[in-house]
């Protein structure tokens, strides 16, 4: 494959204008880290000044309309992994809310005393998990999963029983990018009449999620990726209508009140998902969050799916024909069925590869422990020629030579 | 007291130049809320700015240095509270990390099954720790406190005993602003045994907070009164750095362990006072805090807490004078050594009044139920004749006449 294969793709990419709405510096690195921070967009950058300008005009009286974004922009969000309105929280972390949805799905199923998980799910997702059961006195089993094709759905099938309150993945693995079946494994867990925590950071905005209708029970994730909303943005939290009222929540804060500003003697939680919210939500992070959502609807995520499959398909392409040959291997699954809108590449000094594509502004991807780089061509403003070039320049990084991957490795993201 | 007095006042403040470090509309409504939420200030902008500015041309290369911001900028507003550094990280919210505390002085004092509380602390004082009390199966103890003048000492030493795990309060009442002695009601706490867990949300960057000198072990607040950081910006805790290694988190997130990016398989809690982080901390957040904290440095806690004291107790004054005879009266203690940076003003009609100066665009104030006006004039952009004018429309509204005050308020904050 030559360069022109991927400029006669751009040429056809009706996306292709979508990258205007980005300030990118065509002279600098590529950057293939979308799956870890999206990029800045003209609308964020908006949002966050009229933000801005809004809390020093309405000051206190801003709260009348911003107390209701949580909810509002949730709803938005909801669009992009196929949730109805009045389920989807814009709030907090992720972490955070998997801790709340975790610890509420955990009372809500007494007397039994075990949580299923993935060994190689995101090291947040495990510790969350480890950390409440050690709490409750239950047992947290994790599945050893394949760490490039992902979970195995029999394994997981032999992991659940009578005794599992919960079961918690991520759809689209961190790493691998290995992507579940949303319906078929919510299924395999109600019919041991556990509850389905998904976590979607990987996934939202970058593939379709239909949560209403695999009749998901929890979900979790991010915005900063795939809906760019910037570095440490709010997090997101789903809960099924029907099961809102059954579901106590641990951390009872002021803003999942029934009547918040009652401030009477007792917590009452609100109707629904609202009883979710904790403290005072962030709200310029939820503006840039809902500006964020708002340009992914509006390129439209089955475009930006399609455009997605057909980038790392290329790059997987690529990777076989020009690395391999140099000692690198693709660690994602090769059909885009099985994946999410990154790929992984292991190689034994993948991370001198990642620091010296950085240190001379080629490539900007990560690193993930032991052995592998990420590339996440996000879609909305990552061309063909870019993923292209990405590769080429990889390339001659490892055939120029690569100093030996230090043990120790410094703290970096 | 006639209106040359507070022109006077004005003449003699040596910080009257730090309200042109806010851009500030001196033909709209007197500002009056600071202690609701903060104004915007040029530094805080700017800062907002240039961290938007950073994440477009940084990217994910940004977190090598954002990742330290948590820590770094609790270090500095640890200067506002007397807290040495290596105690402070600047995180989640408010709710969040009374939560994440509370929690970790439970489970640090096995056996101990009374949690002490304020009956008229703020509510979400009270939510969380109802919460963990009934998850626990712990007693939440609640002190009826007098809704003026605060917790009595010898009530609240009625009530702690061997039983006690942790006495949680706030430094400054939300409401009447009366003012605990932070040392003494540490020092009797300890005396028990037990672990004292400060909200300082309305003293930090308002009166002054000695953490280390008074022995604490635990205090969170926010950053959105005196520190002006915007809307919903992120809160702060503080752990005492020679308990820091007997707490557990119960929160057990990636940002919290030794060795966040080896990502292994068992969480291994950070040294110190790291391992109360959770997921990925908002850094534009962290960004205006930083600005927020350093405004209030330069102006310097000695000097704010002085002009705080002669606006309130000018406003008291006013308050005895002005509309003590149209029926509102002062529901704050008298004295400043007992009093936190705002005041408060019962009035029966209390919603309609305040409502009334708000419609009118003459004074933002707000409305805690069921009867009482908050004035809280941050001294960083207040003028004494602003409090002046306060008092004088607030009284001009009062003798016009109020709507009757209606049973089903509308929701505001």
């Amino acid at each position: 494959m030559d360069r022109a294969v991927a400029e006669a793709l751009d040429r056809g990419d009706t996306l292709a204008s979508f990258r205007e709405r980005f300030p990118i510096d065509d002279a600098g690195p590529i950057y293939m880290d979308g799956n870890s921070l999206g990029r800045t967009s003209y609308a964020v950058r908006a949002a966050l000044d009229a933000g801005v300008h809004e809390w020093q005009e309405r000051m206190v009286s801003g709260w009348s309309d911003w107390i209701e974004l949580p909810a509002q922009v949730g709803d938005r969000l909801g669009l992009l992994i196929g949730a109805g309105p009045g389920q989807v929280l814009v709030c907090d972390s992720t972490t955070i809310n998997l801790y709340k949805l975790a610890d509420a799905a955990l009372s809500a199923r007494p007397g039994r005393m075990v949580i299923v998980g993935d060994a190689n799910d995101f090291p947040t997702d495990r510790y969350v998990l480890a950390g409440l059961a050690a709490a409750r006195g239950c047992e947290l089993r994790l599945i050893g999963s394949d760490p490039i094709t992902g979970l195995d759905l029999d394994e997981l099938a032999g992991a659940i029983d009578e005794q599992t309150a919960l079961v918690s993945l991520s759809h689209v693995n961190y790493r691998s990018a290995a992507r579940l079946d949303l319906e078929a494994v919510t299924d395999l867990v109600h019919r041991h009449g556990a509850l389905m925590l998904w976590d979607l950071s990987h996934s939202a905005g970058a593939v379709p999620v239909a949560l209403d209708g695999a009749e998901a029970d929890l979900a979790v994730g991010c915005s900063y990726k795939y809906l760019n909303a910037g570095p440490g943005a709010p997090g997101y939290l789903y809960v099924r209508k029907a099961l809102a009222e059954d579901l106590r929540q641990p951390i009872c804060g002021w803003f999942g009140h029934q009547d918040q500003f009652e401030m009477g003697p007792a917590y009452q939680p609100a109707v629904g998902v609202g009883r979710f919210l904790t403290g005072s939500p962030p709200i310029l992070g939820l503006l840039a969050v809902s500006a964020g959502v708002e340009l992914v609807l509006e390129a439209g995520l089955g475009n930006l799916w399609a455009k997605s499959q057909a980038l790392t398909v290329m790059l997987a392409d690529l990777i076989e024909e020009r690395l391999a040959p140099l000692g690198a291997s693709l660690a994602s699954p090769r059909e885009p069925a099985r994946r999410g809108g990154h790929v992984a590449i292991a190689h034994p000094q993948a991370w001198s590869w990642c620091s010296a594509l950085l240190e001379r502004q080629l490539v900007v991807a990560d690193f993930r422990t032991p052995d592998a780089i990420r590339l996440g061509p996000a879609a909305l403003y990552t061309r063909f020629v870019d993923g292209y070039d990405a590769v080429e320049r990889m390339e001659a990084v490892l055939t120029s030579g690569l100093t030996a991957d230090p043990g120790d490795r410094p703290r970096v993201t």
